[in-house]
């Protein structure tokens, strides 16, 4: 997969992409990534990215020249390497919630650019050429570079032989559609706080039971709004009434 | 503000807290950010930091030894510094959903502390410090690094000083309630494209009811949901009544 990234601030985008589970896929060219300061490409011989709002007000807005011709120019270079036109991704608070369903779908695109903002705005005329417009939640920041690397990372773990253990992935809360059950690890017992005995049983009908009760509980009581009760199995269904009973005795 | 983040990947968060605004805001010494690598203070021999899952299963776990006690660690430096203890945040996709309303929460404090989890998960033990749990949206990501980021530039941004512009940060979407109306600068005809009239005619009030009626007609069509339309104006609720008409004629 081909993706761009374009951005006044480069320095942003290294360091997460160099790193870890996505620096990993990039050494091993499961991702091409190439990021392109479009500052680069003003024609004003200050290089000058924004110009304040027409009617008035605070702050400046990207104009569209910069980021139009930097977009054509990558558009070009992936194309002469062999990538389709793809999507084009901007990062906007009035656009579609991200989830994991949209990671999932974009994993299985090509080429992907990503349009990174400005903390103040820009000018509507830049959306000519997005395709996709994405908000990671209701909050505002400085710029879109954290919203692209977050989308970014949520695509690319999903891309085959990313994640070392393929099982990692499936376990997941929501690609299960619940919350996942907590999780212990040696030691058994650390500075006095020990781990749930059934877990150290070697039961392992008991564990996977109490697994998918707790994993039931903890979505019960902190997102209930993930269960979909008519997908349940029905050992799911007696569990989840068993958990609505205990919690009410609390 | 003083921020400690702890994390075994300080080459991801490098970058975005040394530039653009919340570089600037640490240049400036409005926040204090302590990065600080939790395999350091495995009492292991390799510096190990994971292992695997009581009861079985794929993936490694964090363990609670070297978080914990990085964790101890750093809040002995930053008491010492004259800090409070502070809120400690875990980022979680069972935590509460990160809002615009926990970044202005978060802004208040005088310290935070972020534990950046693994992909794989960790030892539900690790939580025995946690004050405050967050989810920043329902799709999984390979680690605590990048929303722990996005809280960060969420929260910087509202501290007093951060913005240039003080104006900049009320305006935005999510602060007035509704989505931001869209914005045009210079040239006013690029390539063929035109902005809107209004806004080249000089009209205050003009600018101001057009600028006022997409905010309204943009939150209408795309996020209903955050119109509270006990809240509207006269004049608000005149112009949302247009654009519902407009809307259905389409």
């Amino acid at each position: 997969m081909k993706i761009d990234i374009l951005s006044l601030f480069p320095e942003i985008l290294k360091g997460p992409l160099s790193e870890s589970i996505i620096g990993k896929a990039v050494e091993n060219k499961i991702v091409n990534i190439d990021i392109t300061n479009f500052r680069d490409f003003s024609t004003n011989k200050h290089h000058n990215v924004d110009d304040t709002p027409f009617g008035g007000g605070a702050g400046m807005l990207l104009k569209p020249q910069p980021m139009l011709d930097a977009f054509a120019r990558t558009q070009q270079v992936s194309v002469e390497q062999g990538y389709p036109t793809g999507r084009v991704i901007l990062t906007d608070p009035a656009g579609k919630r991200f989830e994991e369903s949209d990671a999932v779908d974009l994993a299985k695109e090509d080429h992907l650019t990503f349009l990174c903002g400005h903390y103040e705005g820009f000018d509507e005329r830049i959306k000519s050429v997005v395709t996709d417009e994405y908000s990671i939640g209701d909050f505002v920041l400085t710029g879109g570079e954290l919203p692209a690397l977050v989308m970014i990372d949520a695509t690319v773990r999903l891309i085959k032989g990313v994640l070392g253990n393929q099982e990692s992935a499936p376990d997941d809360s929501f690609s299960t559609g619940l919350l996942e059950y907590p999780q212990y690890t040696r030691p058994a017992d650390f500075r006095g706080s020990e781990v749930p005995p059934v877990l150290t049983s070697g039961d392992h009908q008991k564990i996977a039971d109490w697994r998918q009760k707790e994993s039931l509980r903890k979505t019960y009581l902190r997102r209930p709004d993930l269960i979909d009760y008519d997908k349940l199995s029905k050992k799911q269904k007696e569990l989840l009434a068993d958990v609505k009973i205990e919690e009410e005795k609390k």
